[in-house]
């Protein structure tokens, strides 16, 4: 058996469109031996990894968990036995991607490692809908926040006082089943009700939607358009309609030039 | 003269590396009739152009500022002159990019436009330092929040209290001359000294720099190794060293091997 060089990338693959990737993160993903990923990344990218790469899916279904500590051990098994492992998360995989437990548990392996960035979902639900995060004079920061219990992280568990004062474009990542207690805990606090609100509801993928109205009345729009997960909500003072500006014939159009 | 069909894709050209730019925005780059582009780009990307490209820079170089109202007006001309502009920025468009302002320019002449994400700053930095943003029970929200006065928008305007009290990781982009102020604002108000700091100066470009700290001490750090912009900071219960687990020797056989 040849010696191979332990190494784990942590490859962020952006948010369903595969064309999301980068540069950096696509050869990485060709050169690995072994590919572990998430159930939420663009599918089409498994089909860029070598014929005799090792796929491992690790997705979190519902009712279908496998333990972060299994993860961890797989990652570095993986890479003592095969060298050069890609870690391949949805996104970015600093942002809600569960990347401070495996980088401690590749560390203290022993195993090297690295982090390639991906897009992250509010930037890439703000250009799917052609709106801008921030705006000089009227939105100077962005929040990223999670809209999902995780552990013993209960939505509840935000600062909503301050969230709803800070000003700036707010987005909740996976906000589906706490759309009610964000934009309720927001309004009660103080932040304007008439502030534009989006939801992304697939970001990329087959079958996205984009739906828009107000914090006072997302939850509404969002029940009657019978919103799934993943979805992501967000609202701030740049959020406005109209949205996407691309016409369908226009994507046909650039689609067809292979642009 | 034939007739085109103007176009104006805003491409996020991601931070420094110019590994970080998309599968999707190179080949809008590679499209392109007319690149206009900011000054802080990774400069090999203007080498994908096509040969006959017509590249324009309007970076605001200190002293040398283009007015954004000239910006907003060349990208009309140039998108009904020659059909596929590529506008392309440093980082992701829709975070601190001016994105909203030529959006409504481009909006308001009629032209059609999409948006293509980048990586912003924030995660590329987390990236390059080996760290989260996030961590499930230590921080559960991101700020992405301009360290730069601009126009109106002084970083002085920014709710401190609540970004003291909010928790989580707070990413000033563009800090170095309000180091002090930021620091200062939010250890007065409450924030812990003792949260670990880091500065990413000239993230992914030649001469990048990690320096570490406490969100007490960061000020001193910067001051003694003599940090210029362009520089971030990130404060955060995540933002702990040790940094950057690759070690040179890895980085050099992954450059060798075309990884």
């Amino acid at each position: 058996m040849r010696a191979v060089t332990p190494f784990v990338s942590f490859v962020g693959a952006g948010p369903g469109d595969p064309e999301l990737i980068t540069i950096k993160g696509l050869r990485r993903l060709r050169h690995a031996a072994v590919v572990i990923h998430d159930r939420l990344i663009p599918r089409e990218l498994l089909a860029e990894a070598r014929p005799d790469a090792c796929l491992i899916d690790v997705g979190k279904a519902p009712g279908a968990d496998r333990p972060q500590a299994a993860i961890n051990g797989l990652l570095l098994a993986m890479a003592r036995q095969h060298g050069a492992v890609v870690r391949l998360k949805g996104g970015d995989p600093s942002v809600f991607g569960r990347l401070a437990e495996e980088i401690e548990a590749v560390r203290a392996g022993g195993v090297d490692f690295e982090v390639v960035p991906g897009i992250t979902a509010a930037t890439a639900a703000a250009a799917c809908a052609g709106v801008s995060l921030t705006a000089r004079g009227h939105s100077s920061l962005v929040v990223l926040a999670t809209g999902t219990a995780q552990g013993s992280q209960s939505p509840l568990d935000l600062d909503w006082e301050a969230l709803a004062r800070l000003g700036g474009t707010l987005v909740f990542y996976m906000a589906v089943r706490s759309l009610e207690t964000i934009t309720r805990q927001l309004t009660a606090l103080g932040r304007d009700p008439d502030e534009p609100a989006l939801i992304v509801e697939r970001s990329g993928m087959q079958g996205e939607r984009l739906l828009t109205g107000r914090l006072a009345d997302i939850v509404e729009v969002a029940r009657a358009a019978e919103v799934t997960s993943p979805a992501l909500l967000m609202t701030g003072p740049t959020v406005s309609p109209p949205l996407r500006s691309t016409p369908e014939g226009m994507q046909r159009l650039l689609a067809s030039i292979g642009v």
